[in-house]
């Protein structure tokens, strides 16, 4: 089986690829895309025998074809149905992201446990009440659930997304999900990341001043 | 310096012991936080060693302490004053989640380059015009720099932050920044992350299949 670590470095290949072809860019070779990606030349030559792809040795790899290598590789070219469970501001937000159609991600049912929103389409998206989640997913293909509600109720709504069959979750509450070993979870974690990025961002301004105050 | 990684496995304590203390948790041992972070318990001893918190071999962590011991050590508890740049959906997402003060994380300022956005005041927070950023900054202490804006414009905002002498940002657009090395990024990519998680759920759910069809 291929290790998260390559796995997270050919998604990022795949977001570095999307923006080149947005600047126009059509071949790259591995020491660029190594370079953006900020591993060694040799980790992408390596990453990307994974997926069987080779790039031409005078013209490096064609980002259009690599794309769709990335694609067929991951199997996502019909896209990614996913549920999406917790209607909040981040819930809404996320739909409104995803349904306008700019990524190959499709959110195929929503659901909150708030009957003021249950029942009610937003963004294009149904909503449907919580206890109706396994009823739902029993019509539905799903691949991927994501988690938007408080931290208190996350555990629960792993667990019944998991009873409906769900193998993938992105966490968004901060809170760390107990899931069996055939579950895939994703932390994104909004208050770690900036704890993180503001802890090292006081110590690299501290370590400016003390240059400053040594000039 | 002390290493990112271990960076990341503080701030998931942080995470964890507030939620054990919202479940009336009092006291924890190593290897029960070890359980919770998924690290071992010589791990959880050695990280809190950085920290110079030590539990009573008896009683273990006294879960209050040590959650004051790392708002000691993470220097916040004055609370993390952030910028946010962007007020779209995601932005105003974290908006309204950040100013109900549901963490120790200030939006101390939001800019958006629309003229229809700059100038109000959104879940409570004043919305200043982009090219006033410098400006604003200029007058407002910030740790953090929050992207929300479309990847086609992060780079930019980027530059604007760290010339503004923000250190530390946290990018939620799917493109990849290039800092100077005195400024931390962390990229919260949610496409790449519900990609990564679809890749898993789905070679384990075509796992759970074969095994079904070997029975």
């Amino acid at each position: 089986m291929v290790s998260e670590k390559t796995i997270s470095r050919l998604t990022n290949y795949q977001t570095l690829l999307r923006q080149q072809q947005l600047l126009g860019t059509t071949h790259l070779f591995s020491h660029q895309l190594a370079d953006l990606a900020r591993v060694t030349p040799a980790q992408v030559r390596r990453d990307l025998m994974v997926i069987g792809y080779t790039g031409n040795p005078r013209t490096g790899y064609h980002v259009g074809d690599l794309q769709e290598s990335l694609m067929q590789f991951f199997a996502f070219s019909s896209g990614i149905p996913t549920a999406l469970v917790g209607v909040g501001s981040l819930g809404r937000a996320l739909l409104s992201y995803f349904m306008t159609g700019r990524s190959n991600i499709r959110i195929a049912a929503a659901f909150d446990h708030d009957p003021a929103k249950s029942g009610r389409t937003i963004s294009g998206c149904r909503v449907h009440p919580m206890d109706r989640l396994a009823t739902v997913l029993a019509g539905v293909e799903v691949t991927c659930g994501l988690i938007t509600v408080p931290g208190s109720e996350a555990q629960k709504v792993a667990d019944a997304l998991v009873a409906a069959g769900v193998h993938g979750l992105v966490n968004f509450a901060p809170v760390r999900l107990k899931v069996p070993p055939t579950v895939f979870v994703e932390t994104l974690d909004v208050t770690s990341s900036i704890e993180k990025a503001a802890f090292f961002a006081r110590s690299f301004a501290r370590k400016g001043q003390e240059e400053l105050s040594h000039e």
